[in-house]
């Protein structure tokens, strides 16, 4: 398994606007703060949100429309180097007025309220690189 | 949007004694510890549980009642002050014993077995007040 | 509540290798980096996985096998130590093509990628022993 290690930074406690998009909202956040890496998790409520199913075999993402109010019940994610800009990797699980979930690779999300913990690495950059076995966008490190 | 940023303090691991509460063992947990601010997470499994969906109309929680044994799949949230207190505000995936999920803001849950991992944050008070415009308690920050 | 503190060590940011076994990158990992005890959360998808709901009456597993693709997203877990080697504890919620969830203990999963984030964590070592009120193997915690 590949693996860098980083020192612990900054901690950021952080309200997203209201009706602001949560991934943009993040990673606009990185650039403001000069984050290069990061992990974080975002617990919160939602109105319009698209998520992504990845098909393996066709290498693409599949979106998923979700017009409706829904839960952030968990969403974890990281920040890390793409094309030469944060770019922020989060995953999520929604739920509805019963409980019922969806979840997937979070693409978009218009925020009700939403709290985000992120938590700031400090060490070698790390860049996000095309894998052709995959098809996907994935960490340039060396075992 | 809006942050604090904070200092990495002690990580807590815990053990949920048997059939306590879960968010009062955290808030009570905190109390002890004199922790004002944290993040945290939890795995394990529970007995009964009230789940919530927040209505963004009505701005209002609705409870969901479970009352049969179910994993906590995924459980993240964070510790701040509200009126003065130790505040915890912890949303979670339970899933039963075929797999399938609910979710939702979590507002209590009796434990069966449940590790929690609590990271302290050393830094400005952060305080919860009431939102106008979602009707909730968010926290208090300048952008 | 019984608990232990921690200081922070090392951040391991993870690409677990494609075809690999989840649990056992991460056990092997924690191995070849003498790693005792950490918090870890994995984003990613998978192929073959297994998962397991713990029958509270019984006090045993039940096993549920998925035999497609899934994504992970969520899954949150721990290494500490267990008959003297780390162990890993993750539970996750995986979902499918069209955002269905199912969640649980996470037994095994096939990695198509994975994005492991692994906070190493330095104190006193945490094994696990057998708790005969639950059948589970919990931390050995004093109060």
């Amino acid at each position: 398994m590949k693996s860098l290690h980083y020192r612990i930074g900054r901690m950021f406690l952080c309200r997203a606007d209201y009706h602001s998009e949560l991934i943009d909202s993040i990673t606009d956040f990185a650039k403001m703060k000069k984050i290069k890496m990061a992990v974080l998790s975002v617990i919160g409520a939602v109105d319009d949100t698209t998520i992504a199913y990845y098909d393996h075999e066709k290498q693409e993402y599949q979106k998923i429309v979700l017009k409706k109010p829904l839960e952030i019940s968990s969403a974890w994610g990281n920040v890390s180097m793409k094309d030469g800009r944060p770019f922020a990797h989060v995953h999520a699980v929604l739920s509805d007025e019963r409980g019922r979930t969806i979840a997937g690779h979070l693409v978009s999300a218009t925020v009700f309220a939403a709290e985000i913990h992120l938590l700031e690495l400090i060490g070698k950059r790390l860049e996000r690189e095309h894998d052709p076995t995959t098809g996907l966008s994935l960490w340039s490190l060396k075992t």
